[in-house]
């Protein structure tokens, strides 16, 4: 099993560091993916090291996209090549799982009309005029994809993520 | 399942919010024990509610005694009632886990004399005066004890935990 985590300088630490761990923890490959390689930093101030960079990522060698939040995602959604991730994981209907600002990255991609989803709550706005049916709960899962709103989801996010990646 | 963390301000706070996040996934219950009850607050600034003031802490009603990291140890050590739910633990022979400076509450416990463990690097030299048999692996299992010694070390900690749990 293999997992790309899609993230930049000022993310949200524990929405990285704790799926990190977890999918290392169960034996996944992890890549991290940022605009070049090298250290990336978090909102907390904790060091993540991005081994690859948008542009070498091939989406098909992949089970799971995970996005975490933080204020990473504003400066994901201006890459094209990490639209281009998104929607070749949409494409595939391969899961995406995304926490907090992390959806952010699916509305510039135009994927999230018509879909139900959550996310953090200074998002929500912006999600509804982008037509998606928003949820106010600590996970939602429509079809290939997961959203959760903020840290202290992240238990039934990783739960759903894992009941997807087990299937 | 029941999960005791024992921990203070200026934890580390991967090293808590981890393995917190992943007992609440699996469904375990959870209790954070403090000096008093209330929000304690980690290194990198993440906020924690302790549900539980040590000496409200019955030890015998939890399978596993988890101890985060930082600068929290230090703190705790000096409690005596801290003390007292360690031995607790070894006296039954219940899963006691412990990274980074984690240990250094059961070497001022007096319970570490002749085991296997592991633990941040600055913490060695207190170790071996204690009678440890240190080893520098990621993972140390002696018994009841799994120690580790550092947030990059969280996945396997993990991994072994959960084992230990699981039998």
């Amino acid at each position: 099993m293999k997992v790309l985590i899609v993230s930049a300088d000022n993310f949200e630490d524990s929405e990285l560091l704790a799926p990190y761990y977890r999918f290392l923890e169960e034996g996944y490959a992890v890549d991290i993916a940022s605009m070049t390689r090298g250290k990336i930093i978090g909102k907390h101030g904790y060091e993540v090291y991005a081994n690859k960079s948008l542009h070498d990522v091939d989406p098909d060698g992949y089970d799971l996209l995970l996005l975490p939040g933080g204020k990473a995602p504003e400066a994901i959604r201006k890459q094209p090549a990490a639209l281009e991730i998104a929607r070749r994981f949409f494409a595939a209907g391969r899961p995406v799982a995304a926490i907090c600002h992390g959806p952010q990255l699916l509305i510039t991609a135009g994927l999230l009309n018509g879909r139900r989803a959550t996310c953090y709550k200074a998002v929500v706005a912006e999600m509804k005029v982008a037509g998606v049916l928003y949820e106010d709960a600590e996970v939602v899962v429509d079809g290939n994809l997961v959203t959760s709103r903020q840290p202290s989801d992240i238990p039934v996010f990783m739960r759903e993520i894992m009941k997807m990646l087990r299937r």
